[in-house]
């Protein structure tokens, strides 16, 4: 059987590479893809140490299809993200919240056998996204995850453009989210730690840049509080130092991964009607949307690229641990 | 200037009897009434060694009208709750959210002189409540606080008629989340410490009903999980038992009274977007609605009537404070 190269996560959390082979004959809606780039997620390191394939954020060129593809041919670009597969017959499927159907193959959990992370893949052409033309891979590897996990908190959600939207941490998903919400036509308010990213911030389309550390009291510019509040950080913020920023019937959207218990003070929840919305990525309609959208509105990704290799996945991986990556590393081949 | 009989919080949590003044006329749309009933809530007992008049679940019949009286008059049936006064201009009032104006007069912060303990009562029209012929004094009073918690979960966060809805304790509010939620339609489903409220559970609506103490793991017997979860007690259930109760998109209205923080698993909330929704008592449209709802159904609360006086509030805070209100005391004149 012929094979190609993927990279995997290894015991000393050094990723190797490593090879796995694909059918002699693609059946059903298969795509064979030969990997351009891949995005860098922080989902990623939370299984650098295991024995499986990495990476979700995949951008390839096709090179051929199986025998029910209808849509895909040779030469497209197509991108991927965390889900490969869902049942279609659940009601969640059928409300197209495949995200959420019982039988969801999602990253870290189903098909360990390959990732975005290596030469080659073969994919189903359901879970495959047709990249505009002028989105570069650069631009449309990140958005596989990082850019439909904010697109989904602010479309799934019915975020309006008369919102006033807070964007907690300028990171891999805190950039994109202050362009979509920019985008859309809502005020954004951007807290971070400190002033270092705030031209940056202001340069996206953030309208108010708070920085938080060592503050006892934060203070809007105008009378508008948050009617949204995306968490992009893994640690939650002091709530606090946020709670009075939010407006009755705010939404917190905790969107990173973290371990434990979410912890928040609980009248204030109660007393202004705020919500905790958790959420994964994107469906599928909706990622096909963000697509659009960042195509008509230039919205790129800050990225800084590695070769796809031993060498450039460690020292990617090494720069995210650190938070030192501005804003989302790029492996390519 | 006139007075009249109200119940006060004391030092040693013994509510006392006292008297408070009316204005000699009434001014604006002030209306006069003469106390007939009143429910008896949690957050009394969280005010009962404060210096100010309690009650918030009123009832009552109306004496003398102010000059800007437009649809009350001597004789009629009202009631009132939590809130008395809003600022009728601020972005929420105008959105009909006046439970969330930043001016709103709530109970235990403004009109501390008076309460819906004691004989007589002054309130702006605005805010009260015309009471439809066929809800008796008794069963409309338990509605004006601990019915228009529950019926604001339901109605202004969008509960629909097919969904199943879990309700978390069988009191004061449960027992009406019951009724309301059976009555829309709903498949309802009860989660109760024993079995001991399993009967009157059943005959108020409920489809299914599960004990929870000393259980691992909890089983729905269909397939079908909760949408949605008012948790009317004011512990917080045990998230393990009770998260992978819930469908995917599940909504948890925590609705109790509670000090400290609420704190939950952090990543099941992200991976089955699941949200938590705080919220207080209906704003005014939705509390007619549940008035009218009510009194077509022939929803009625399970009351324990007491005497409205120094003995009787004792002995109705009393048996609320060990649990063993069944489900709503009233307290009559």
């Amino acid at each position: 059987m012929p094979s190609f190269t993927v990279f995997k996560g290894a015991k000393d959390g050094r990723p190797v590479k490593s090879t796995t082979t694909r059918p002699d004959e693609l059946t059903g809606d298969q795509v064979y893809m030969r990997i351009t780039a891949s995005g860098l997620c922080g989902t990623d390191l939370h299984y650098k140490t295991a024995d499986m394939a990495l990476g979700h954020e995949g951008v390839g060129v096709v090179e051929q299809v199986g025998p029910d593809v209808k849509g895909l041919q040779k030469g497209d670009r197509v991108g991927w993200g965390y889900e490969h597969d869902c049942c279609s017959r659940c009601q969640e499927c059928l409300k197209g919240n495949e995200t959420y159907c019982p039988q969801r193959a999602m990253y870290g959990y189903a098909d360990l056998d390959q990732g975005s992370f290596g030469s080659h893949a073969v994919w189903r052409e359901a879970f495959l996204f047709k990249i505009p033309d002028n989105l570069s891979d650069d631009a449309a590897a990140p958005l596989m995850c990082g850019g439909a996990t904010v697109w989904n908190a602010l479309r799934a959600y019915d975020a309006q453009p008369t919102e006033t939207i807070g964007v907690m941490g300028v990171g891999g998903l805190g950039h994109l989210a202050i362009q979509f919400a920019a985008k859309m036509g809502c005020r954004v308010v951007v807290l971070s730690g400190s002033d270092g990213k705030k031209a940056e911030a202001l340069r996206l389309g953030a309208h108010e840049f708070l920085a938080t550390k060592g503050q006892k009291e934060l203070q809007l510019s105008g009378a508008k509080k948050l009617d949204r509040l995306l968490v992009t950080t893994s640690a939650m913020p002091d709530w606090n130092l946020v709670l009075p920023l939010l407006a009755p019937g705010a939404v917190i959207h905790p969107l990173a991964v973290a371990d434990g218990n979410l912890e928040i003070p609980y009248m204030p929840l109660l007393l202004s009607a705020i919500s905790i919305q958790g959420s994964v990525v994107a469906p599928r309609h909706l990622h096909n949307q963000m697509l659009e959208f960042a195509a008509l509105h230039g919205i790129a990704p800050v990225v800084e690229t590695f070769p796809m290799s031993e060498e450039g996945i460690r020292d990617a991986m090494e720069r995210l641990e650190k938070g030192e990556v501005h804003f989302r590393a790029v492996l390519k081949n």
